[in-house]
């Protein structure tokens, strides 16, 4: 399965362009390329397109629309337009899904916040099933509940999901979600046909950074192990995606952490 | 209601005594006084009770007891010990609850160190009852879970109050669950008898520390008025503590933060 399921984002790898991460997962036998809208500017959409064609590779998600700070600062029809955009792009290099970032509950009190999220939902879902992308929300740690992302658990986008109707999904983390006690309970095979795609790091022990100090799977606290075999058990077919957002990790060469990294998720995947 | 319902934790003057906590919140009206352990040996129980007695004060709660750290260092008789321990000094003293910290799950992972918690709770929970105490979990913030607490929502807590039976309560702090979207469905009239103690203080945009860093209410990010508002409306008629953990707040004159967080509170309180 890991030909057809395996990935990596390109945040793991951030000094590489996208040019670069293609080949270079590659490399590990990786076909899977999480992308960053930045990345794929840089490289131009067409040519990316014909990139991971050639190369045989796939884009388990596209990263990132939806943060209510654009909302905030130019308005509702602006956070839609850049979701509309976002999809488009998506479509343009046949990724699974948007990563649909919520941004924070502070500026506008957690609970406006998280009606502005679902109303923003409503009125993108219908562009993203209409494109044949799933608008993957992403539950953020409760942490990050303030400032980052105004959704903190996986029950509680897929209740997101189920408003906005098709076209919607939800995009698993397990650095935002290992903690949660419901999470096993949230992964029933009813609700599997809307997780996009799994995204995989590890909890460090301690978190020095609240963004940047993921540790690499098998380094931390995080029951992947559980996790895995709690999807296999449901009949997830998704894909795992490899999402290391780590100051330690980008300082090595990235070859190192995709060759680290696919090792650790061959033990990983193949007793799930 | 001030005067009845109204505490002040002792972590928020840490440099004050028992003594010297109990005589500095009663000059700014307010005669609870939430008790630390360390705090309480240093005055002598015995002592502890007179001072309390002669100032007309009483006690939400003593803090702390089963922590997995001690059962993980000496065993499963040692916590239950240390919790028998707190639990006959809560009572010797008045104090409505002990707060019962988890501690964290990376130890022993996750799923484990929840299942110790249950069987420790389920041992000391007949001890508390039996002492006229609750033994109040406390649900932490799930950026604690690995080394802190591994009990991360309320609803997780009283599911395991209920398990535990009679004797067993919740502790509720806003730090640890303002960003809780089941929040509110968690505080319906029925599980308001399991609360014990509401512990107020404000969630700081940016948290810099993840332990000594809260803000003063109406300083932060959390819907207090929200919170106090759904306690009011499901019947709540227990006490509300101020609990500042905070390295700037405690640079200041203790005086002044009693001074400032009672105002605060008036606002608060007289608008449920």
């Amino acid at each position: 399965m890991m030909r057809e399921r395996l990935a990596i984002n390109q945040i793991t790898t951030p000094t590489w362009s996208l040019e670069q991460a293609i080949a270079g997962y590659a490399r590990h036998g990786v076909r899977g390329v999480g992308v960053w809208r930045d990345k794929l500017a840089e490289c131009g959409v067409a040519r990316a397109r014909r990139l991971l064609r050639d190369a045989d590779a796939w884009v388990p998600s596209l990263c990132k629309a939806g943060d209510l700070a654009l909302l905030r600062e130019r308005g509702p029809g602006a956070a839609l337009a850049d979701c509309r955009q976002a999809i488009d792009e998506a479509a343009e290099i046949g990724a699974g899904a948007v990563v649909f970032v919520c941004g924070g509950g502070a500026a506008a009190g957690l609970a406006r916040a998280r009606m502005e999220v679902r109303d923003l939902l409503r009125e993108a879902a219908p562009l993203a099933a209409q494109a044949g992308v799933k608008l993957g929300i992403e539950p953020f740690h409760p942490m990050h509940a303030a400032e980052r992302g105004c959704v903190n658990t996986l029950a509680q986008a897929l209740r997101l999901c189920q408003e906005a109707g098709p076209g919607c999904g939800v995009v698993l983390d397990v650095f935002h979600t290992w903690w949660d006690p419901d999470l096993y309970d949230s992964l029933a095979p009813h609700c599997l046909p809307h997780i996009a795609t799994v995204q995989l790091c590890d909890w460090r022990v301690p978190t020095r950074h609240p963004v940047n100090d993921r540790a690499m799977m098998g380094d931390g606290a995080a029951d992947l192990a559980g996790l895995l075999a709690c999807l296999a058990r449901s009949g997830y077919a998704g894909p795992y995606e490899v999402e290391i957002f780590s100051t330690d990790w980008w300082e090595r060469d990235p070859d190192e952490v995709v060759r680290i990294a696919v090792d650790r998720c061959r033990t990983l995947l193949s007793n799930p």
